[in-house]
């Protein structure tokens, strides 16, 4: 049944209206929803009192309170599964008026990242679907939703596969499907904010040859339609200070805009919140786990910046921080600014830049280059000053996962913890470190057969408890302002059997043998991923996952050029780029296993006659991996030699953080094998 | 100063005429220099018998003798780098009555392949250059030329750097030097026959974002101007047995249009020889080492073929042999036939489909759709009967080079033997064995420091003694009716360094690591290419070039869609597919390595527990790896097991083909390390 939303929406915005009596009610409850659009953090209620500096005491703990339960409201709007019929029907009736055949509803917002805010949600509004890709088509007599394999099974359980059939997006892909469902002649619209160019050049190739007109629409329909939709998030933005970020902002732009010079380039849109994030020194809260502010920026040739962003965000300060260089602008501006660069010579990226962006470009006769953006080479070779941060950080994440991991070993094996009460006490752990902000990412916490879900999440119906016998893996990661950290431990509870102590070693000689590489300077990622497969591959295994990925520095846990894969790649590893190196194994119903390091690229001294420069692997994270789990036999002497370095190192490096009870059983998890 | 061509081929003609008085001797003097412009191969004379029934004894010699002169003569037409100044001016006053600013001239001809006939090689009679890639951009006042890193010193010495500006295709790419050497408004023209869709593609964007008009001509510019342009070549084609192709070509056609039927697709147009080549079992020899026959197909729904080929190049009996569901065309009518697509669903591959052909197909309103051609996979995967054949090759192969190494070990260490001395010996070895057609490319004979030139080809102007103390590098294949082969042996001329022998070895270990591989179905080459340079990479040391290239059976040496590279590739390896595996380590100026042998992808039995169908290699190519050159302590126990497996299967296998004293210098150096 529907919950009567709109009684408790006029509740809440009566109380809203009481709380600043002074102001216009209407802007006192845009505001209240706004910060509620914002995902929960430690400090989010800096914005509270920054809007409403009159409020304090109680009053502002009724803002606090109204800001939760719109909080909740917005949740129970943006996912109502049993709403989708109503919904998808509404959306039909708007295609009826725009005569409009088909629609294309993709999960990603405008800026084309893993996470969008509750404003644009639209594909779990209209079906229900949680997951974090995927794709909606909709016609006027018939529906599918196209999800890649981790989600076959999930569609099913959240999704009305009566009214969106489920399509695996490559075995099944949508431009199948449309050109099956669709006749020429008809219309298929599409959101130009929602496509980047690239995926507009497919889907214009797809309709051309079928003969299908694809039609651009100014207003999304689903917006037309949804009348309750929450407003965009309201988070504050501050500044992250060089002592963090190691180079002034000013210095960061005069030399991407030095790159534009010598490429004869007037200015390049930059549309990725962590390049802005990056370029301008700057960091938000618009989004959960990642401190990114949303917004566009636009870096002319003279290093002067653009910046396209809702001034209510604004931290005290942030503007003489930003200095004068940088022109803030009302995110409504954007298009009249691109309209002014008629003439200009104006490079985007056309994989990450929506079509939207072009087509104002283009109707200003802009000359187009299209390339990778600037900032994201800069962005992922950290230097000296972010390294030393991630290495503190790392040695602070190090001492929470330590002290856990001593937890578990004292509280564990008896089976009265779970996997909700081990998310808990970690996050207790981490949230009394130096620096720390947020987690970086929603804590896997899996207890035997939930350890082998690879994006596993535990909730009330699915925790575990951590049984005798068992594995247990928790793949966690905390911003700090200084570093992001991301860990994978594999724990055995209590005693583990002879394959997975078989199976944990394979998967750490894959570990080590990538810590160990040493490669000339060129490689990329992907040509380094079968060393961490290779033992595996021996023995028959595998694992279904990529092998590491970019991590950014208080900034996206995931973050690109780089990755180690089996996905080909042509971006070199570079000195200062952090990557993660996780293998794994899963037996799907019993267990999973996954160890995950941070490491950062670095110049290595070639051996005498050495020709090339070679690079290798810093280990940045810090915590004793299991012992128990590991069958020494098939280790090899480099290899142990190599597990007793590291251990080593953490018990150097931990032990002085974590008191006289966790340092001694340290001693013992860490001592040479 | 310029050879005064003009009046030989007044006498050449003469003699063509009185050859053959009832002809018209225009048609015969056009005969003999299409059967000229073929390359020189052991069945050549084959086609002159069948062009010219009448003639025998004297007569057919003279036909010969008139064939070869003609032929020294269309080399002497299309290289001569003295001429480039007045061809270049011949071109720009085409250009100027075309008013054309710019003209593209590439290296590649309509078939996009790494070799072309001599009537297609309009870069080498402009520029002199004879590498096997490269493209000229002509201005009206300026030219450059575009190389890659293996042809930037050959460059400068074939081509007039005057007339023609030397860049570095990549670090100063063809795109920018026209963003700066043209104006918007100016006109850049190009052959859309020699532009696959993705290069026209790219070029489109290039010259709109600069306001520069792309223009394809009608007519190349280079042949309105070129007089004595030679014709394509007059070769015979002829039917490749089911014997050794171990599928008919009905059988082959029916799989094919069966999956165009799967894609809703009428008809796929083929473009690249060697597909032709499988999809019909034919051969031809229209180019040099590479049994192709120029011309294009069309394959329709219901498996017929229009094959657009010129009827006189057709042996007796492959008319019959091709049957009646291949309707035969003049290349002439090929546009016309694309021109009858109308509406019909037509499937290109844009990488290797010429514009030309495009625009056709747009032209006549057709539907297209852009795929790899679907004869790539199946003809890369090959049969039981081609598997067979190709073992059955390589014995005879491994024969003739234990033959030649024997006869290197018993003449070379005086320093006697000069590298084309080498080279001859070993195709006489060759050519002596059941089924041999040909070499499958001009071999590679490096002596010292010419064995660390990648690419060598050893001339009277380069040929070097192979002198005591030093390698010598060996990279050579032939073409047997039933199989191609590719090998490369390194040898210790005399007493090698402990340097020599300690790269070696390093190069050796990563050999035997490839060829032991074990891995999931779905691995591509470019995830192996690292197990072959880890060892190497551990001494800071590496090679510029693949690891493994795909070969075809019977056909090209090189083919694709599979390879073992640093470049990324997301082409899964599958079991039939032949490739090699050949990592080598280069000193400048000192000396080369690489060991070369070729592989085919089978399944292989995983080890108990194996979850995964893991695949690995079998070697195909048998011959003796010089035990002089490897340090023995550098390998493992079961890289030595892997030798001495090795080396007892080349024992055991070529012993029978080499006689009593090659069976007893086999049994020495085959014996395990």
């Amino acid at each position: 049944m529907r919950k009567d939303t709109l009684s408790d929406t006029e509740t809440l915005n009566d109380r809203a209206a009481r709380l600043a009596p002074k102001q216009d009610p209407g802007i006192v409850i845009q505001q209240l929803r706004a910060a509620a659009a914002a995902p929960a953090r430690g400090d989010e209620d800096l914005v509270l009192k920054q809007v409403f500096p009159e409020l304090s005491g109680a009053n502002l703990d009724e803002a606090r309170n109204l800001r939760d339960a719109y909080r909740q409201e917005i949740r129970d709007i943006v996912l109502a599964p049993n709403l989708s019929a109503e919904r998808l029907a509404k959306l039909r009736r708007q295609m009826a008026v725009e005569n409009l055949d088909g629609f294309i509803v993709p999960l990603n917002d405008e800026f084309h990242g893993e996470a969008a805010p509750a404003s644009s949600e639209r594909l779990k509004w209209l079906t229900g679907f949680t997951g974090s890709a995927g794709t909606a088509a909709v016609l006027k007599d018939k529906a599918a939703i196209f999800v890649d394999g981790r989600y076959t099974l999930q569609v099913q359980n959240e999704v009305d596969t009566t009214l969106f059939a489920p399509r695996h997006v490559s075995n099944e892909p949508m431009s199948t499907w449309l050109s099956e469902n669709m006749a020429a002649g008809e219309t298929l619209a599409v959101d130009p904010w929602l496509h980047t160019e690239n995926n507009m050049t497919a889907l214009r190739q797809l309709t051309a040859d079928r003969g299908i007109a694809l039609k651009p629409v100014e207003t999304n329909l689903i917006d037309s339609v949804w009348e309750d939709r929450p407003p965009p998030p309201l988070a504050l933005v501050v500044p992250q200070e060089t002592a963090f970020s190691g180079e002034s902002s000013a210095d960061k732009r005069a030399a991407i805009a030095g790159g534009l010079l010598l490429k004869n380039v007037d200015a390049v849109v930059h549309t990725l919140p962590d390049v802005i994030a990056w370029l301008l020194n700057i960091r938000g809260a618009d989004l959960p786990c990642t401190p990114f502010a949303l917004g566009f920026a636009i870096l002319h040739k003279d290093a002067t910046v653009e910046l396209f962003m809702d001034r209510q965000k604004l931290s005290v300060g942030l503007k003489e921080h930003l200095g004068n260089a940088v022109h803030l602008f009302s995110p409504e501006d954007f298009g009249d600014q691109l309209g002014r660069l008629t003439g200009k010579h104006v490079q985007i990226d056309p994989a990450v830049t929506s079509q939207w962006i072009v087509d104002r470009l283009e109707e200003a006769s802009a000359l187009i280059s299209r390339a990778d953006d600037p900032c994201l080479l800069p962005k992922a070779i950290k230097n000296a000053v972010e390294i030393a941060g991630t290495r503190a950080a790392h040695v602070r994440d190090g001492a929470a996962v330590s002290k856990f991991l001593h937890w578990l070993s004292e509280k564990a094996s008896g089976g009265d913890i779970d996997e909700l009460a081990a998310e808990a006490k970690l996050r207790k752990f981490r949230r009394s470190g130096e620096n720390f902000k947020d987690l970086s990412f929603p804590t896997i916490s899996g207890a035997g057969p939930n350890g082998a879900i690879v994006h596993y999440r535990a909730t009330t119906a699915s925790n575990r408890a951590l049984a005798p016998g068992s594995l247990y893996l928790v793949d966690s990661g905390a911003q700090y302002l200084d570093g992001t950290t991301d860990i994978t431990r594999t724990v055995a509870i209590g005693e583990p059997t002879a394959e997975m102590r078989n199976r944990f070693t394979l998967v750490l000689k894959g570990h080590i043998a990538l810590a160990m590489a040493v490669f000339p300077k060129g490689t990329t990622g992907s040509q380094l991923d079968p060393l961490a497969r290779a033992p595996l591959w021996a023995a028959g295994l595998d694992y279904d996952h990529g092998t590491g990925h970019g991590v950014g520095s208080y900034l996206s846990v995931h973050e690109g050029p780089q990755r180690i894969s089996k996905a080909p790649s042509a971006v070199a590893l570079i000195p200062g780029m952090i990557i993660s190196n996780e293998p794994g194994y899963y037996k799907t119903g019993a267990y999973g296993i996954r160890i995950e390091n941070l490491v950062t690229v670095r110049e290595v001294d070639g051996p005498a006659g050495a020709e090339r420069e070679v690079l290798g692997f810093e280990t940045l994270t810090l915590a004793p991996i299991d012992r128990n789990l590991i069958d020494r036999s098939l280790l090899s002497a480099r290899e142990r030699e190599w597990l007793d370095g590291y251990h080593a190192a953490v018990r150097e490096k931990i032990s002085p953080l974590v008191g006289p009870k966790v340092e001694g059983w340290l001693k013992k998890v860490t001592a040479p094998i």
